[in-house]
């Protein structure tokens, strides 16, 4: 049912082609983020199994179908032969990707898709949608694992974004390392643990702290994390330690200076012979306070983070987007670019291969043309998933992406992980001698008045 | 199918609720925004049709019960007792909000739920997303609204949020004042004017830009609006009048210096005969940037917004919160209150008067206890739409709502309706008399410690 989330334009586009006999020409686009956003070292590829799943599922209903009847601006091109067109439709083409959990960087196609013009520009919003979404959230996830360090991270946002969107954010944040999620929605949907703590309307709705913290030790035995700080977070760990014993799984702190308040509650706990609980900490956290935190020796063995996570607040869209590269078949094939300052594309299909230097980390990427060999020790990035329409694999499952992140992440050069101010190179992908030779063809072959081209 | 959409913990405490015996004690909850984000002198209430109907269906299917007993915090609390009690879930509460498309100010209430304790905490998470996420969206719409003074502005913005967050913001930004959307969804569930232009896409499937124009206009005769700025804007334009005539109904640009090239392309088109052609811009638009245009003297008649709109860019994220306010029925109503710093939160249930100066203009808003009356000549905000679990009244026609946010937009003091830095004077609600009584009485009546109290 996903079909209508998408731009009306796809939609006239794709009657125009239609209706001027272009729709089967062989199209190829790809989706690339420009320039990274300044906050942003690398980027973790995300939301590809999701735009897997709707190249694959893609249809007209009867009900949507009867809709676009009375969109004005379609009405002309809503003929018999169109309607049928729309009733039968199927996405045909291939996808190409860079696997969810693995890094990437500026200028470098995250997915490639060869279809039917029609088809490759009908898709064009959905997938940039999916993408840009869950590609942002785990970029920022990405930042705060690493900041927490040994420490874990679970996210507790959906709250603070919209509803649907707190599920794919979610997943993005488990597969880039988070631990868990508050959200029971994503649990059962994509397997994830799903962990909370107890709530403050929970304390406030009994007449004392001791008997909140009574009453939910006595329903939860085994699973008693404590919120501490609804009224005095010290007397809280004290309370806490004194109802639940060696039963204390942890305990959560809100709100407060929370690297004096961890290490006072630490002290309670340990004295209290409560070695065994937790301290979770959570109230507006984001990577850079989670490293101040642990710079302070705050005893802190979990994170909660939420807003910060789920908005990306420091760099809430990812400007992803989706150019024809390409048209035509066979000996017809006709590479696509524009030249245009800021706006630039590289023209035909590519390939990206990176290298890794002896101690495994990432020295370099090679943006090449799809059909040019890597250089000797490198590797391609992006893998055929769908081909002709028809998913070529079983999805991967949430672990196995949740691991490669964990290795990409690892092998990021040490000056692409730091989140401090100081200087660092940004990787800039190089191209290959081919795409050189490409880009100077084209620009001698086209019109001057092509070569300030611009899309968007 | 929303059951799962929130953070586990509501499920844990409701449990406990259950299993405590406290489940159908009656609790008010209302939801709130402590402060403003800095960006915004005003919000606008959206998102309350989808609390209304998340709150009426309601309901945990077999499969989700089935999910919920493999969690391993719950399982303990899992009983059949409890499984029956999910089964035969309903909301049997009343639900009182301020209507859709009005104008509210930090610390109101743009919601209150009265119902047995266990419900009202179940819906936290849903209640807070939805109204979070489409009340940011609505408040920056206002914004952009305003600047765009006579013109018109169109969203754009779906490839740069989650797909389905897309369609809500759609939603949003049309009853905030927004012209039409470019999201097809949105227009089909919702009655949304859904418009388009072409895609740079068709200008480069085409051997030029002159063949793209003339096979737009044979296709759509009367839905002409031709993308300029593939090559060259100003050839474009001469290009779209020479082509499409009297039937162009108009141009968009969506790069470059758009006060020079409106009017260059204005001038164009007028002395091309084609007076009726409308100019459209987008690109990174923001109300800023409309602004500074119309300063320019730019003729452009419609704003494409994308990006900024449905992120809420310069604001991402809205932090209303959802709190325990009273507790208990009859004589036993116990008003809740916390006087935390920064945290404190009014104890019993609210309602929020208005007054107007004699031209219409808000003049001031007064937080006072439910039960009160208002001030001679203000008007309550919150109106009663759920009660006992039913909607008093059909859904409102998304029409209305939108006549609501003009005429409240329209009553703005200037100092709030204004874009600039300006100084300028917040409007902070006062409290009765009745409701100053109250909180001194509680804090009397607290024991110090919880004097201290936060929530979260």
């Amino acid at each position: 049912m996903d079909a209508l989330k998408t731009d009306l334009y796809q939609l006239t586009m794709a009657a125009g082609y239609f209706h001027r006999g272009m729709a089967s020409r062989t199209a190829t686009c790809e989706m690339f983020v420009r320039r990274l956003p300044e906050e942003r070292r690398y980027l973790l590829a995300m939301g590809i199994e999701r735009v897997i799943a709707y190249l694959t599922d893609l249809r007209f209903t009867d009900e949507q179908i009867a809709y676009l009847k009375t969109v004005p601006s379609l009405a002309d091109a809503m003929t018999p032969e169109f309607i049928a067109y729309l009733r039968d439709f199927r996405f045909h083409g291939d996808l190409w990707a860079i696997p969810e959990g693995t890094v990437f960087f500026e200028q470098e196609p995250v997915l490639r898709i060869t279809a039917p013009l029609i088809e490759a520009q009908l898709v064009e919003t959905f997938v940039l949608s999916a993408v840009n979404h869950a590609t942002m959230v785990a970029s920022k996830a990405a930042r705060i694992v690493l900041s927490a360090g040994e420490a874990g991270v679970v996210e507790f946002g959906t709250r603070r974004t919209h509803f649907d969107a707190a599920v794919d954010a979610a997943r993005a944040a488990y597969a880039a390392g988070f631990a868990s999620t508050s959200n029971v929605e994503a649990g059962m949907r994509y397997g994830i643990p799903v962990t909370g703590t107890a709530a403050h309307m929970w304390t406030m709705a009994h007449p004392t702290e001791e008997a909140a913290f009574e009453g939910y030790v006595k329903i939860f035995p085994n699973a008693s994390i404590l919120l501490i700080d609804t009224y005095d977070t010290l007397e809280g760990a004290k309370r806490a330690a004194a109802i639940a014993r060696d039963k204390l799984k942890g305990v959560r702190l809100d709100s407060g200076d929370l690297a004096t308040l961890s290490k006072g509650v630490r002290r309670i706990l340990d004295d209290a012979g409560c070695r065994q609980a937790k301290i979770v900490a959570s109230g507006d956290v984001n990577e850079l306070k989670i490293a101040a935190l642990r710079n302070a020796g705050a005893p802190i063995d979990l994170y909660g983070v939420g807003t910060d996570l789920v908005v990306s607040r420091d760099a809430p869209a990812l400007g992803g987007v989706y150019k024809l590269v390409e048209i035509g078949e066979g000996e017809d094939r006709a590479p696509i670019a524009k030249f245009s300052e800021g706006k630039a594309t590289l023209p035909g299909a590519h390939q990206v291969f990176r290298s890794h230097g002896p101690d495994g980390e990432i020295t370099g990427d090679i943006i090449a043309l799809a059909d040019e060999h890597g250089p000797e020790g490198t590797a391609p990035l992006l893998a055929e998933i769908v081909r002709g329409g028809k998913r070529l694999a079983p999805a991967e499952p949430l672990s196995a992406i949740r691991a490669r992140a964990k290795r990409e992440l690892a092998s990021l050069p040490a000056s692409l992980r730091r989140l401090d101010g100081d200087p660092w190179t940004p990787l800039t992908p190089q191209r290959s001698t081919g795409l050189t030779r490409l880009i100077d063809e084209v620009r001698a072959r086209v019109a001057p008045s092509h070569q300030v081209a611009k899309e968007d």
